[in-house]
């Protein structure tokens, strides 16, 4: 299991059509064989930041999720810096809050 | 290192009132030792999904944290249902999008 997680930065007074743009992504990539979660949201502190967390069964299923995003015309938005990880996880257990 | 992450549901109409009270403690916990992001935001596809996301130096900086959400009169969310674990973190990579 893989975690691909972070932040990235855009205009704020662009961040929201970014996601209303990127919404039908979020929805397809969350309905891919072996993601556990998929997100790409408004970070509730920072206005122009914006997060991604991404948890996926293996290697393979997240390579074959980049090759959707290849696709050609698809657009890329404009990013003033990202700051993004994966993360290979060796255990995890459940939180009770 | 560790992650905590996962989703909770809350009324969606309680939603936006829930996390404009957390905002406060999203910003103390990002400034607090050993906390290297901290996030609890409204998820972007499901009205009353609330996604969070932390990431840890260790597992003393996660349990220093902890103890001070059990403040007595911290308000505690009516919460729907909740999906969050803790991961170790084995290894991890910058991701160049």
């Amino acid at each position: 299991m893989l975690i691909v997680a972070g932040k990235g930065y855009v205009e704020p007074e662009h961040r929201h059509a970014l996601l209303a743009g990127l919404e039908a992504s979020v929805r397809e990539a969350r309905a891919e064989p072996g993601c556990l979660d998929y997100v790409v949201a408004a970070d509730p502190v920072e206005p122009g930041r914006v997060n991604v967390y991404e948890r996926w069964v293996s290697e393979d299923h997240l390579a074959a999720h980049l090759a959707t995003m290849a696709r050609p015309g698809r657009p890329t938005p404009a990013v003033l810096g990202m700051e993004i990880a994966r993360y290979e996880i060796s255990g995890s257990q459940p939180v009770q809050m």
